[in-house]
């Protein structure tokens, strides 16, 4: 049975044809479109015809809160603002049952059925990036909550009226380990009259923003600015972590997305060692698991939810 | 069908028959014995022969992690610390199925099925006690997690380095709002210097320690540290609870225990204000109530899933 996944971005679109054992047998790439909902849609369209000819199914991430196939909004995606029907226009335009989810969500799912997280039954992924995604999956299934907006790891409260995060609230996770909130703190810093060698970095490698690739040669250097930075990210995601599994009883944590991917297992040891010291029972059978599918969690984890879909 | 809930807490035992309808019919109390896990189960089966003959079918709530009827512990009960089958052992006793859960989950249950939280489908049940338990319904089943430890909003952290909780760390919401906690911020703000009619009140009142009674006669006296102590326990949940929303996008919150029926509406009504400015998604469909069945919660919960045990 052939199922495709669509991994919809801010920046870009991956579609990929998926076989039985969750490997992606070819994939389709296109940018993000910015010109609203039905220009996204078609570019998915487009990209599902380019990997399969007639696929059984097809899943769909969407950086939003879904419920029953309904996009609610998606920040960040141009002109989401308002509910789109996404799953019943793309199954109605294919012709073939079509299943939207959370992207994060998704991408939880994609670990758990082929990659990091395979064999857990309560896994949470963390996804590090711009801001700091979450997904769940409870109990063997994916978990979306009451209004399609559930996972928000970065918007636990880690330091009520802390440090600022993008949200407009304070001392959220994400404040400390979100990308953009990193970068405003090295801007702070800089603005300050503290040095630091991320800039130079930036520029030696030619990258017009700080990469995880930056932050880890920085880190490598010892830059005292990128060390600090980090390890204030590494404490908030620890504690933020540790309360959602002192509320869950979660038995896997996987930590994916560009820092994750460059920094690897070490750095999810050291969110490990940040959540132990706050978990109510430290029990031995849990894991903290770097993510092993890269950018493909994504479209591995929607073409498992598209399978479900005709098994069942 | 013929099913008896049990609620063990750590001073009583409270045992009931409950009928179709969720309602109590009858009821037997006694004290919690202090011999360990063969005393206690004693009394349980005791108290079952008391309401009901036969029953069909035996739920049971206990004050510690619970997976597959196994007790990992119990710290409120003396000589619990290691695990026991309690369900196996009850089942053997009492010639029927039993099924052991966590009392604070077991708690939601009743208030979902046959309380405010009737007609939920996301709920977190929040209960203050001389801790702040929490018990999770999510997607209409009650939620045990990986090793039965679950719900414990009480030890999600809503200040990182905070004021110290009984748990031995620091900032988790139940440093601020169990009633162990706000005794000992009492006992510090006296010991500093600072007046206050609450021992005053407690001692007009004959009571040997702050009962949710005392505090809410000096919360409409005005005494200036009850008012500030509940304003941050009410803060401390408020943070707590959203931090618990964004990340299960839950539909209802209800919130129970000692002071929650003293205080009533108007105390949720304050914990839903404080949330409110944390939450990412305000949802205008989110109820937060004040729970109804009292200290009924725990039998009723237990009662609801021995009648699941048998129906399915």
């Amino acid at each position: 049975m052939t199922v495709v996944g669509v991994d919809v971005g801010g920046t870009n679109i991956l579609a990929a044809l998926v076989g039985t054992g969750s490997e992606v047998v070819g994939r389709a790439k296109a940018t993000t479109p910015g010109g609203g909902p039905e220009e996204v849609l078609d570019v998915v369209c487009e990209l599902v015809g380019e990997v399969a000819e007639e696929p059984a199914a097809v899943g769909v991430g969407i950086p939003g809160p879904v419920t029953d196939g309904v996009v609610r909004f998606a920040p960040n995606l141009v002109g989401w603002a308002e509910p789109v029907p996404a799953g019943q226009i793309l199954s109605e335009r294919l012709g073939v049952p079509v299943v939207v989810d959370n992207d994060a969500t998704v991408g939880a799912v994609g670990e758990w059925v082929a990659g990091a997280g395979a064999g857990a039954s309560f896994l949470l992924g963390v996804w590090l990036g711009t801001g700091v995604g979450g997904g769940l999956v409870l109990g063997g299934r994916a978990y979306r909550g009451a209004f399609g907006g559930a996972g928000e790891l970065g918007h636990v409260v880690i330091l009520k009226g802390g440090a600022l995060c993008g949200c407009g609230r304070r001392g959220c996770v994400e404040a400390y380990a979100g990308r953009a909130s990193m970068e405003r703190m090295v801007e702070t810093a800089i603005g300050a009259g503290e040095h630091t060698a991320l800039h130079e970095i930036m520029a030696e490698r030619g990258k017009g923003r700080l990469t995880a690739g930056v932050w880890a040669r920085a880190l490598a250097a010892e830059d005292p600015l990128a060390t600090r930075i980090i390890d204030e990210a590494v404490q908030a995601l620890g504690v933020g972590v540790a309360s959602v599994i002192n509320l869950l009883d979660l038995d896997t944590v996987v930590v994916g997305g560009g820092l994750a991917e460059k920094l690897g297992q070490p750095l999810v040891d050291r969110i490990a060692d940040a959540a132990r010291p706050y978990l109510l029972v430290a029990d031995a059978e849990r894991r903290f698991i770097v993510a092993a599918l890269g950018d493909d969690a994504g479209v591995v984890g929607a073409a498992a939810l598209a399978r479900d879909l005709v098994r069942h």
